[in-house]
């Protein structure tokens, strides 16, 4: 099942077939990947930075059609980066630092806009922290300074598109997290009265092991809605709902589905109509969500399409997006598929759409049902890729509230 | 061999017997930590935000000798952070953001002077994003701004320091790492003309895994120096200085060593004078450097008596720090055993050396011997404990090159 994916060639043909066309299509002529001592910008494994122990720079400039690619790095820390087979030169730094290579490479390519990871709402494009904004400053002085730019648009089209290799994984990933949930939500796996939460967890976690996979996140919950709490031991109960929020990684790219189904009480030959109710109203606002993720729609109108729907059906609106791009994280770059909540999703429900991303969606109502013993949801969480026709389910929707005997 | 930590509880025990005392002596009335989605500061998980999944806020606020805990997060981020039981209360922001809930609380705080993750030359204390520090600033308006600090100070002391707990696991990660080495370098394990860098490699990972830790970095090198390269298939041979650089994790708690063997050439019965002089040197000088580190003096200070040694007996000096601390990271917070490269360092190697710190100790020579191929070193690196009364070294430390026959 596993693909044997080459990382290394991966990152390099993504530079090689995306970077280019990213930077004309949002006019930076040099990108500036600057990562600190245990870097923690996302991004620098992208660029072949991610091995680098001490201060580095990767610079991506965009001239005459070509893209010129450099990396200044400490001097014990050229042999991983010069590996990656992604720049043209790798210069080193010893003891002077690595501030006066940065200042006269950057003069010398003179750009006019240099994007830098800057981001209020993309958290994967916001990776300089402050310390090193400064630092940049007291590097290249307040002229060079005026010419930053956020390079979020850049990463959001660079990072946020999938080539055929990583689609080809993240499928695979799609498809191991859904067996594991079906192979749990069985009646062999789940005993009412005897199974608590932590069981189905650890089921899930082992299933996902032995295909080669590991664990990303692990959320199996009955009763009363605990938002993105742990499993714990409580047990499961005849006219419980349980909810399995699950994903795992392959080869560095992420799943993240959701299915729920319910425990018959003794006599029951469905679940109450109240459920069955809230499982259709779920349904149909994940089918209509997965319907509007088209090339150049924006975030916010697919969650409008979504969540229209659940308030539509006269329940409350949920307090969360309706979904996500995922890829090499459970939360990737690209568009929220989120509602115009400027304090809370920013201009990340904004963006546009394209080919290549992949987004999960996750509708929810959450309702106060006293047979339930609170406020439950169902969760329908559904992985989709985005091609120029249109939608994509990965892997076999949820179309059916699971059953599950007393 | 395992001691069973239970992290929660060391975190809040930390925040609990650490924190305030560190807020008075810094003069910081509110420390903010203020973290992202898929959060990138690295003191999150310190201070009870690890798993929160969405745009999140801790205030510490030292007041009237009282220490004031308050957490801001999303609805569905609440149950992991109660959890922590470190906070006095959570508050749930819904769709209107934190923004409104972060602004009422500095403002009833309305402390003199707000510490945040903010650093020129301590990444841990960096991580306070760019684009975050931006949205701070639309949060809070320009006056409350005026009052931001770097928590430089009070990061290092508040995590640089280790509780006795902590220790134990650091004691048992390095006793584990150096028994991993130990068991390498025997002529069971090298077969000179057979053995490649990556068997030795991948035996130190069965080692550590089988005692229940995980590999933290793993260099296995022969021949000229590479760096921080990943271990190849070059065959070791007779005449070659076999060099490990390794480090495991146990419990979350890292251990750095280095170990450095020569392959006794047929007839030899000791290394060239060569070798024997540039492994007496190299030892000299980490035992000198681990004497300097007592508490009160400064990085640089640790580093200039180590360095000397070095250069004392003709050698270059070596491009990098004597050593730095360790701890949840292979580089620490606290103290770099660095010299005054400002461009490099900057202001690291000024910061104090307090009792309960743990240091890697690792200076070296790099010297052009034609009889090993090039450029090699001896890598000595010890890992040291400070106490009140001075260092204490860990483990059993390295005083005699290894010989392995041909």
């Amino acid at each position: 099942m596993t693909t044997q994916l080459d990382r290394e060639e991966i990152r390099r043909k993504r530079i090689e077939s995306l970077l280019a066309e990213c930077m004309a299509r949002h006019g930076i002529d040099l990108w500036l990947v600057y990562t600190r001592e245990s870097s923690i910008d996302p991004l620098g494994q992208d660029v072949g930075l991610g091995r680098v122990v001490a201060r580095g720079a990767g610079l991506f400039a965009h001239r005459q059609g070509r893209l010129v690619r450099k990396a200044l790095v400490a001097s014990y820390d050229t042999d991983p980066v010069e590996a990656t087979g992604i720049f043209d030169e790798v210069v080193a730094y010893r003891k002077e630092g690595i501030a006066p290579h940065l200042r006269r490479e950057v003069e010398a390519l003179d750009p006019r806009c240099i994007g830098l990871n800057i981001s209020r709402d993309v958290p994967v494009a916001d990776g300089l922290s402050h310390g090193m904004r400064l630092h940049l400053e007291e590097i290249l002085g307040p002229e060079l300074c005026a010419r930053f730019v956020s390079a979020e648009e850049l990463v959001v089209s660079f990072r946020g598109r999938k080539l055929e290799e990583e689609l080809a994984a993240m499928r695979t990933s799609v498809d191991i997290a859904q067996r594991a949930v079906a192979s749990a939500m069985t009646s062999k796996v789940v005993r009412p009265g005897k199974t608590r939460e932590i069981d189905v967890a650890e089921h899930l976690k082992r299933f996902v092991e032995a295909e080669g996979a590991s664990v990303a996140f692990n959320i199996v919950m009955v009763g009363p809605c605990r938002g993105h709490g742990d499993p714990t031991d409580r047990v499961i109960e005849p006219g419980d709902l349980l909810r399995i929020d699950f994903g795992c990684f392959l080869e560095g790219y992420c799943s993240d589905i959701q299915r729920t189904a319910y425990l018959l009480r003794p006599g029951e030959a469905g679940p109450p109509a109240s459920v069955a109710r809230l499982f259709e109203v779920t349904l149909r606002a994940c089918r209509t969500g997965i319907e509007a993720l088209r090339p150049g729609a924006r975030g916010r109108e697919v969650d409008q399409v979504a969540r229209s729907v659940i308030t539509g059906a006269g329940y409350e609106e949920y307090p969360h997006a309706t979904g996500h791009p995922i890829g090499l994280e459970a939360h990737e770059v690209g568009p929220t598929l989120g509602p115009p909540w400027k304090e809370r999703y920013g201009t990340s429900v904004e963006q546009v759409i394209e080919p290549g991303m992949v987004f999960a969606v996750e509708p929810a109502a959450y309702v106060d049902l006293p047979e339930c013993g609170g406020v439950v949801q169902v969760g329908i969480e559904e992985d989709v890729e985005v091609t120029r026709s249109g939608p994509r389910v990965l892997g076999t929707p949820q179309t059916e509230l699971i059953l599950l005997p007393s």
